[in-house]
């Protein structure tokens, strides 16, 4: 098969740990027989810095020819201390979001049982999540009206869901929940917010379509809890955009992993592949960064945006054995043994396929 | 001296354990000479039950005249099903804050040394964890216009803040931050939503009349994270009232101490003392709900509403010595010890204060 991936490698490590992650995926096409045209195109603050916006129009156009595209982080600490200022990194983000029409952002945790001792969690705890939230991207507070009243003494921000979004992402949730323990959690704040009223009966009508999924629903209040306390009691999860933001990122840590930890954003137009680290500033250009992340992405990629599933297969066979074998970054690096370079990761993968 | 309270019980074990922090309250005022009337009056389902409303007009006026108020816990499950009913428990609670103008939900975490291995987090990452959120009660999307738009297909929720708002709240913290280690952590989603903006700029803008304090500010997402991985490098933090909502919440299970927390709730008629448990239907009645945290929240109530420190520190005193010595309730008692009953351990604590 022939494959054109856009490639957004963005700021700080972001080039770093995507120049492995295509390392990776070359030598699965090449082993598979694929073929991959990648195309790099800009976008967040070294977009800013070469033509003034973070995600430019041909940028966009590339993305939208793509069959997918690979991300890897954006982010530089010159933007970082003032988040009303009118450019922001950021911003392209939530462009290329609303323009992709990236709907439905996919964020496993799940757990490497070799690194389980870093979670701060207990081992009891965590053993055995593998959890997927399907966190609604492109509506809700981010995108409502927004601004200032009264002389700029009042602001305001407005969440605004229709039922038609919210089936769109409760589709996807159901379909993926009929490909695992068939448990459904819907997560809102119905005894407080419309919004989520709408969300819960929308997702309520729809389960009569899905009669072997359990469907359950809960207040986010009560998920922050639960996630922390038993996190292997959920299996895929569905909620709006700003509950997503928090509990995704909350769900992050929890694995002792989260160095490690892909995401996909599904759109209408193409798919979007990244790590869901940040662009981790003072380690670039230093050949430190884990770019296991990133690889996990584009396995991610192979399977969901291309059906390839033991392609993926093969990717994540071998990140399993690089960290058994300890061919790691110095995040996980143990006191006594070696830290590999990002490259020195991403050679050994290739190497050991 | 002389105190009027407002006793608030509720539903579920609501009854029971506000009869121990009653038990404890009075044998301190007897203690320490002081004179304590209690004004019992109906909230939540029970109210619903009685009267129709679960924040009766009456009960309002109670509180209005009260010193402080006590409360249990609200909440019943043949009210659990269906967040969109015309009444329910929970917007007594929300009826109330506005009313009583409720604006600083104070909700300290900390954990007790005897305690610390109930915790799903390891031991070195919550060993020393002390902090306190203070949570914006009385605004934002909980409070802002909502409804449904387009033959109900589309629903909206507006999260509104004024600056004065900010200020009245953001005060509270830095005072509060003065007398402990003097850091502040401002807690918003500046990147994305305006009100967050506003948040910003007036707690920066207050920077200046609390030169000892040093303020940060955080994005909520990586407020979720920090909070699992080190939640003892936090002290103070403020936030608006659906971030608080959810972080106290996770905040809550950190410490292995859940049902131990007390909670303030303080505004500017008057100031409300709650555990931050909920109503726990399922142990209604069977004198085997731990108490702990009501008779703790009776204690935030002796030293911030009424100015005793002594008298808060008594009890304070006398819980941790029930703890160290074993009496305590089922929740809280190892495999091989008595599980005591919850006005068991009311007796005990009054006896031994
Ligand atoms: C950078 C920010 C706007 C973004 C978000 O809130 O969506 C980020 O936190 C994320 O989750 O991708
Ligand atoms: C019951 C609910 C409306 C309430 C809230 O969201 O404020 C509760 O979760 C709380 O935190 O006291």
């Amino acid at each position: 098969m022939k494959f054109n991936i856009a490639l957004l490698a963005g700021d700080g490590i972001g080039p770093e740990v995507i120049n492995e992650a295509v390392k990776v995926s070359d030598a699965i096409a090449k082993k598979f027989n694929h073929e991959i045209t990648w195309t790099p195109a800009l976008t967040g603050a070294c977009a800013i810095d070469a033509v003034g916006v973070p995600y430019p129009d041909e940028t966009h156009e590339i993305c939208m020819k793509a069959d997918a595209v690979l991300f890897g982080a954006i982010g530089h600490p010159k933007y970082d201390n003032d988040p009303s200022a009118p450019i922001r990194p950021e911003q392209g983000l939530l462009l290329m979001r609303k323009k992709l029409g990236l709907f439905a952002n996919v964020r496993p945790t799940f757990t490497f049982p070799s690194l389980i001792d870093n979670s701060p969690l207990k081992r009891e705890r965590i053993e055995g999540t593998d959890l997927v939230f399907l966190r609604e991207l492109t509506g809700g507070i981010y995108f409502g009206e927004k601004g200032r009243k009264d002389d700029g003494e009042t602001a305001f921000d407005t969440c605004t869901y229709t039922r038609a979004e919210v089936q769109r992402l409760a589709k996807k949730g159901f379909e993926l929940a009929m490909t695992r323990t068939k448990k459904l959690c819907c997560v809102d704040k119905a005894n407080v917010m419309e919004t989520s009223r709408l969300w819960r009966e929308t997702v309520q009508a729809m389960e009569k379509d899905y009669p072997e999924v359990t469907v359950s629903y809960e207040f986010v209040d009560a998920v922050a809890m639960r996630l922390v306390q038993w996190p292997n009691s959920y299996d895929v999860l569905i909620t709006e955009n700003l509950f997503g933001d928090i509990l995704t990122d909350e769900a992050s840590v929890i694995s002792g992993s989260m160095g490690l930890m892909p995401s996909a954003s599904v759109g209408e137009h193409t798919s979007l592949y990244e790590p869901i680290h940040g662009s981790y500033p003072q380690a670039t250009g230093l050949n430190i960064a884990n770019p296991l992340a990133t690889v996990l992405s584009a396995a991610m990629m192979f399977e969901d945006a291309f059906g390839l599933k033991e392609e993926a297969e093969a990717i994540r066979a071998v990140v399993n054995k690089s960290l058994e074998q300890g061919i790691v970054t110095e995040d996980l690096a143990s006191k006594d043994s070696k830290a590999y370079k990002t490259s020195e990761v991403g050679d050994w993968l290739v190497a050991n396929l």
